[in-house]
């Protein structure tokens, strides 16, 4: 359900797909669907909060590893990068649309991608008190974030280069430019 | 009217903004709105084809100067993200929003992103020919892009950092990772 309300979304946007559609892709009469989902706004909710939660946890994992910075930071890029190429309809409903939710569930989707963005300003800041990166303003993670989250407009799990491979790509051209 | 029109998509989506909406923040009526735009897809085209030619032209006159590549590269980036931080809801709707766009409008938008990005593409190769930058795959061009134009979630011309100092930052980083 998920899945399909997600591709749903990600072709014809969050306003312009309706509750009618949606059940009609699901299989869901009206009354099922609003029995099971209650809104539409619940489905973009759970579409948004998915895969963004999903990251913190492998974030969370990675820095209990006690990973090298760099090797740290590698691994959160290849991470993300192979959730992006498995999900790419979620993560185009989340970037696109989450402005969209309100109240609560909207406080909790910023608020997960806003811890999101601290892990790897952490992971950074790690990197520059042991002495391997230089110091960089906090909006370079804004960029990197931005280097790797729009994958999602064409990253290919079958591509020329596999996920692992792009994130490694990146982080090459990145992680030399951070170095003391 | 474009302003208006690209406030508008980037705040309820494409899909979600009527005519009569755009009409009415416009102050025009239904009539002279048809008279005068023809359809919401015409002001969608409108909207995206505008920026992204104007960096296109921009991008041929840093060719014209002749620049070495990593400045060539650096004022590609700067005149990105000086446009961007002027128009950020045209970007936007351009971002979020040009697959909604059909036939031959989809096609000369395609084809000028493409363009914008073959530019890049270019200002690296060149780097590599004369032998400053080390070669990289053609996708990198993708995560470089992604990194400059997905500041338009968050780039303040009134912001900590000028769009020249954002820009001048990713490239520092980026620029030493590329260097052979």
């Amino acid at each position: 359900m998920i899945g399909i309300a997600a591709d749903l979304f990600a072709k014809n946007g969050y306003h312009g797909t309706g509750m009618a559609e949606l059940g009609q892709a699901a299989g869901l009469g009206r009354g099922a669907l609003y029995h099971y989902i209650g809104s539409k706004e619940a489905v973009l909710y759970a579409i948004s909060k998915e895969q963004v939660d999903k990251m913190n946890s492998y974030a969370e994992a990675l820095f209990d590893l006690g990973l090298e910075p760099e090797d740290l930071l590698r691994q959160m890029a290849r991470g993300l990068l192979r959730n992006i190429a498995e999900h790419r309809s979620e993560w185009a409903v989340f970037f696109r649309e989450h402005t969209a939710l309100t109240g609560a569930r909207r406080d909790h989707v910023i608020a997960a991608r806003e811890r999101y963005e601290s892990y790897w300003r952490q992971a950074l800041d790690t990197g520059v008190r042991v002495g391997v990166l230089r110091q960089t303003p906090s909006l370079l993670v804004k960029g990197i974030l931005g280097m790797l989250n729009y994958t999602y407009l064409w990253l290919d799990p079958q591509g020329e280069l596999t996920p692992d491979e792009v994130a490694d790509m990146f982080l090459d051209a990145l992680i030399k430019g951070l170095r003391l």
